[in-house]
């Protein structure tokens, strides 16, 4: 390994770890004697890499927002012709597994609404934007059942993902999959239109059929 | 004035300098220099009163839960026979309203959120298991619509609903009356069984009817 490699491999090794302390404790608390320390390295290789905590917290709202990117990418009505609602439906599925199992994703949307942090890169109104956004492509294809007035179907989906997630912070019950089905289950037969009745699946385009799997009842948080 | 009254008096301002600035800053950053200098007493005065920032914390959640369980109180299935869904609308109302004007209920919601607080009053929790009591209160009196599940509606109400609370708290257009009445006006027709179709109002119950006033358009945070 070249002497570039190791620096870039520490660079990394050091986000991570201050993703997992910031998500655990908060941006305000977190000592970054306790990010060199669980990283492995000296506060000196630390403080080479970077100036400060902020300098670490920006840089992880950076690798996360590369990754919602990667979850949430631009809508291109085209392409998306006659699937918007579908595509909502599998991406915030899709963010929720991330959520559960990406401490730098997570870390991310946990900076955005950190109060003791102000925040360069909010994860979380580029979800939001992103929300409105398909929904606004969803109603220009005709997607929207009629009387539907599309600012309305924006906010309830925002706000009922955004609370998904806060939620789930507390309690992982709300990130199980089949918490976000129920609310897909309830909203999708009043948001689609009637050519689209029975055709979107509010598991998730590419799940398997839902089945009640004995011994794991779906958790229920509310 | 006795020296009770002034020491009582004291106290409740530390307690509401307190929620000021954990509202503003957070728990973790904030000083209990800041909060005396803001109540305009002594160091030694706040001491007095709160041996640390932890007691004058659980102190805003106390008066913030009292606050709260005023505006959602105990349900009860007989003296809410027929209206469960509209006490539900109203209530939503009626906190977004208070969250804007009402520090220590603001604070409270904002410590029961905040990762740097161990919170031993959860006010978010105690908002989403009201939520989803007066949804099974709904389920009971056959308020429902056929085919909606109780855990999808108790999934999407408190979902969008703490939503709606989290996103307010960094751009206030969320806490708009009409971007509450949004989230209703899509639900109700999905959410509320035949019998009260046409009687449940989005706007809340008491309030005046809809009327687009020329020169305050809606606010359109997503």
């Amino acid at each position: 390994m070249t002497k570039q490699e190791r620096a870039a491999r520490t660079r990394h090794t050091l986000i991570r770890s201050a993703a997992e302390v910031f998500d655990q404790d908060g941006f305000a608390p977190s000592s970054l004697t306790s990010i060199s320390r669980r990283a492995g390295v000296s506060n000196g290789a630390l403080h080479f890499h970077f100036v400060n905590k902020g300098a670490l917290a920006e840089e992880v709202e950076v690798e996360a927002m590369a990754i919602l990117r990667g979850i949430a990418g631009p809508w291109r009505s085209a392409a998306e012709a006659d699937s918007s609602l579908q595509t909502l439906v599998d991406t915030s599925h899709t963010l929720v597994a991330r959520l559960q199992e990406d401490t730098i994703l997570r870390a991310g949307f946990g900076l955005s609404a950190d109060i003791t942090w102000k925040s360069r890169w909010d994860l979380r109104q580029y979800w939001v934007d992103w929300v409105g956004e398909g929904l606004s492509v969803a109603a220009r294809q005709g997607a929207l059942a009629e009387g539907v007035r599309p600012e309305d179907a924006r906010t309830v989906i925002a706000a009922a993902t955004v609370g998904l997630g806060a939620l789930g912070r507390a309690d992982p019950r709300w990130w199980d999959r089949r918490v976000c089905t129920r609310l897909w289950r309830l909203v999708l037969p009043r948001l689609a239109a009637d050519h689209l009745a029975g055709r979107l699946r509010a598991e998730g385009g590419d799940a398997p059929p839902e089945r009640e799997v004995p011994g794991t009842p779906a958790p229920d948080p509310v």
